[in-house]
């Protein structure tokens, strides 16, 4: 490979893992199983999970348990790159993913994803991705309960127009 | 715009945005605005906000409502940036952000900032921010009250000690 | 320095402070002490800590402190790294780390590490490290005392299995 070209690909493969984490969390399906190859494997036994092999069948399993209506954020951190060819790399990257079980009940998970890309022409795509777990918490964020609903809207509104 | 050189343009853009975070959570506002283009434009509408232009607006804006005393943290993540010229860039960035309410209550935000950037010089700046939100939580971390306040700092203290 | 091979500079000392979060997080205690300097000096002392000279030192205090069965979380972010020699580097991470003091009770900390780095042969380590803090709260994240345990290990497999 052309040395000097190689930060194109760690570029490339850091956004492949972002829009991995964007179109999950934003519900674009098609678009995301534009991110895996069609033999892509995954593996969360390590954390509970189990084995599904092909994209299509992933993408299917995923949509159908996550759901449109359910809300998700995955926000990965620390990666551990390395290109081993000219069309492949892997990577390891710590996860901070939130699913919401019930109303007020949330699971907050902490981990790893240990992942192969394949490149094919000039785009990266994920081969492979097994989770392992640090942690798991249940979490009851939302204390509606506890505020009424007047002081919660307006603390919301203040945080929205404050943040940046 | 010489390729070899590139990764030197995606390091900048990202310890611009490490700076954008660190220095509005330190409260270092004249470093701050230092990162925006003097015509910044900053999009929170479809946040629950509203458009605001210009860096010095904006900074005084924000100075005005997150205040001197308030706590915030800002955590960006997954990006995914791209170099559009030897002058601009865009970049789209996962957040994580706190805002404290009042004692005892916080906003955890969760979304994504989608911007562009522009170079002059050999400095990049901010040069629009529009941010979305996946979700947001009303939280109530600190559980002093069921804490002794011997407890409480005491925990505090080791973790302190033993935390790197 | 040839310029084009910079970039892989910045992909092994991002891969360094990967390996120091998930080693540390996965108690890979030998690892994780290949990752310093021998003279590697950690300051904490603006976070409630002290300051520990000495890798092995350091690691032999964590170790005792944190322990084998004390699990941790420590994810970092907004890199703002710099190449200062063809051997020697600078960072800003910005941390989120969880200690589990005690059950049901966590410690959340907000701050920044600010690092230096060496590099030997092929080999780059963590040559110091100093911590600051935005905040720090204390948490209940377990709420089993409010969960029947059926719901919540079907909460937590349901989610295992979904997860991604």
């Amino acid at each position: 490979m052309d040395d000097s070209k190689g930060w194109r690909e760690i570029l490339a493969l850091t956004a492949l893992k972002g829009r991995y984490c964007r179109y999950l969390d934003t519900k674009r399906w098609e678009q995301w199983r534009e991110l895996f190859t069609d033999d892509f494997v995954s593996d969360t036994s390590a954390a509970g999970g189990r084995v599904i092999t092909g994209a299509d069948e992933f993408v299917r399993y995923l949509r159908a348990t996550l759901g449109d209506g359910k809300t998700t954020v995955h926000q990965v951190h620390n990666p551990e790159l390395a290109l081993t060819s000219p069309t492949t790399a892997t990577g390891v990257w710590a996860l901070h993913d939130i699913v919401h079980l019930a109303p007020g009940l949330d699971l907050h998970g902490y981990g790893h994803y240990h992942e192969t890309y394949d490149k094919h022409g000039d785009t990266w795509r994920i081969a492979s991705s097994r989770l392992t777990r640090v942690r798991e918490d249940i979490r009851t964020p939302l204390v509606s309960v506890r505020l009424s609903p007047r002081l919660r809207d307006a603390g919301a509104a203040l945080a929205r127009r404050s943040d940046r």
